[in-house]
């Protein structure tokens, strides 16, 4: 690319790549785009590990390009910025999601939704308007447009506010975007993962009383004594959900994998709404009375906006909120894949990158 | 009842019933409950023909107890009023429609959204706490708590009106509860029966770009020449479809019987609302990134408040809006039905209850 020296290392980095549907991750060096004039480099710190990106690296979405870096929940340092920066400087540290370009010029960009852009980039297996493609956060270095990219409050944890940026955005941006911030509100949190931890820290903060609904009693512990809800119930006891029939303003469904949906419509009191926060491939199914009888909501939500990223931000300082997390190392990636999808985290894992060998 | 002469023969009255779930009606004469403090006695003048009342007299959804009189879309006079009534006295013309009672206490009655209370009372076939049987307003006469009665505004043509009190009620309500009242938008209305036809007129009354999506070509010419709507789609045309996709902001969707959603879902904007009205026995399905990825609502609503009818037919008599009707007899009702199960009417039938000779 014509640069010479120091700047010529800047253009090329290590990262842990699938090269095939196998999804199994393993050292990989490329270029990175130049610096542009509205682009920061950033020195990745953290990174956090989200289902979507075991479903990703298998391209089972079919959107992927291999080789494939995933990761897109970046805690990084800001090293040089492009001549038109103005929002950071080196040294900032900084965070990026799931999105790193959109169109700008249609309704959701021109509303601060463009994380609905149908001409969205996202942070990883896509490509730029230029063809140049897109490498996430599983790497030492990424280049992004400083629209997307978001200053981290001082004082936070940098690992733990890792997944902020992906599972805590997920469940702040429905609760903010359908008006349910106010304290007083009773929630339901069906599924205890990355998501799921994040929706009962959130929703507790929010002031809400919150009813986690499991499919067994095995959580029950945890979930009252150490994430602090109110509420915890059986999905598969009867009697138990009978009696929360009419409790719940609202439903956060992290369910990723096909499930009935009556028995959480059944929980909702009038106007309540069930938000799903899971592409599941296999069509969901419900009585159409059960919605109409109580004008109950079916919707769902995809992460958030970058300033739904920054108001998360700064309400999760505010409250002194951050997820709970098992740190690792690149090299226990391909395990912790494993492990996550058998749910064996509390509650995400997250890469310290910058603390790892990234070499071949 | 202990009452002489002509206070006695109040209390009698006939009207046509349905014996069983063959839902032929015939004559049929009761005793009507007397005037309690907070009733309005009222003489039956029009009472429109829902699809619903079909499907009640056959007691399809199980709640019915027979002989059971239908009609819950009443326009009437009032002849007599219990010594509490504030709201109405003799003479007053006035509507009734689908509900005529409620627990008071609940969550929906303390929030004027009393049509979701749990302990509603229907209009027919269903019986008040004291046991007392309702019958509905295919009948010379109904006593009815003030509560649930309004005033028919001045200047209204009455048999056009008496539609209103259901079918105009069903669209309005959901449009005025998800803040869809403003100009400017754009709609969709799935399905062209007395609702439809009305969720058309509402929806072009309130400055709305209206699309009508049918099954087929058949209707457009009186679609968009007598009703006004300005867009005109066959469903099963899939370029018409795929050209209008990311266009609405809402869906009526009236169908009541099984449909996929997608395509629907499909035509839908960011934050767009798929608004269901029927009750359809067979489960619905929808594919969860389609309303992900586009944070849409699938949605339903139950006809409205006696608030929202008030606020509704104070709009129409601002708008100069009525329904298209077919006034029939009484004694063509067990055809009406017939023909409204084929969907041959324009669009709805009117019953000139006082104008019919009730007796056997």
């Amino acid at each position: 690319m014509g640069r010479q020296g120091e700047a010529l290392n800047l253009r090329e980095t290590t990262g842990w790549a699938a090269r095939d549907p196998s999804g199994v991750l393993s050292p990989y060096t490329y270029a990175l785009n130049e610096t542009g004039r509205e682009d920061v480099y950033i020195k990745v710190l953290y990174c956090g590990v989200c289902h979507t990106d075991i479903h990703q690296t298998r391209n089972e979405l079919g959107m992927i390009r291999y080789p494939v870096v995933p990761g897109h929940e970046v805690i990084g340092e800001v090293v040089e910025v492009g001549s038109e920066v103005t929002k950071f400087r080196a040294g900032d540290t900084v965070g990026v999601g799931y999105v790193v370009g959109c169109c700008r010029s249609c309704e959701p960009c021109n509303s601060n939704n463009e994380q609905y852009c149908n001409k969205k980039v996202f942070s990883y297996g896509d490509v730029y308007p230029n063809g140049q493609p897109t490498q996430g956060g599983f790497a030492a270095a990424m280049v992004v447009d400083q629209k997307f990219v978001v200053t981290i409050p001082d004082g936070m944890v940098l690992e733990q506010a890792a997944p902020l940026l992906c599972a805590g955005l997920t469940v702040y941006s429905p609760l903010s975007h359908f008006g349910l911030k106010q304290s007083g509100l009773r929630g339901g949190i069906l599924g205890l993962g990355g998501v799921g931890h994040m929706g009962v820290k959130i929703a507790k903060a929010m002031g809400h009383h919150v009813t986690v609904i499991s499919s067994s009693d095995k959580k029950r512990t945890e979930v009252l004594d150490h994430l602090g809800a109110d509420r915890y119930l059986v999905s598969s006891d009867p009697t138990q959900m009978q009696e929360a029939a009419d409790s719940l303003d609202y439903i956060i469904d992290t369910v990723p994998v096909f499930h009935p949906l009556e028995p959480y419509l059944e929980m909702l009191k009038l106007d309540g709404k069930l938000i799903m926060m899971g592409a599941i491939n296999t069509p969901l199914q419900f009585a159409s009375p059960m919605v109409l009888l109580g004008r109950k909501t079916i919707t769902g939500s995809f992460i958030g906006s970058v300033k739904e990223t920054e108001e998360m931000l700064e309400f999760c300082k505010e409250k002194g909120l951050s997820s709970m997390i098992e740190v690792i190392k690149m090299d226990y990636i391909n395990t912790a894949f494993e492990r996550l999808e058998k749910n064996d985290v509390k509650y995400r894992f997250v890469v310290d990158v910058a603390g790892s060998n990234l070499s071949p």
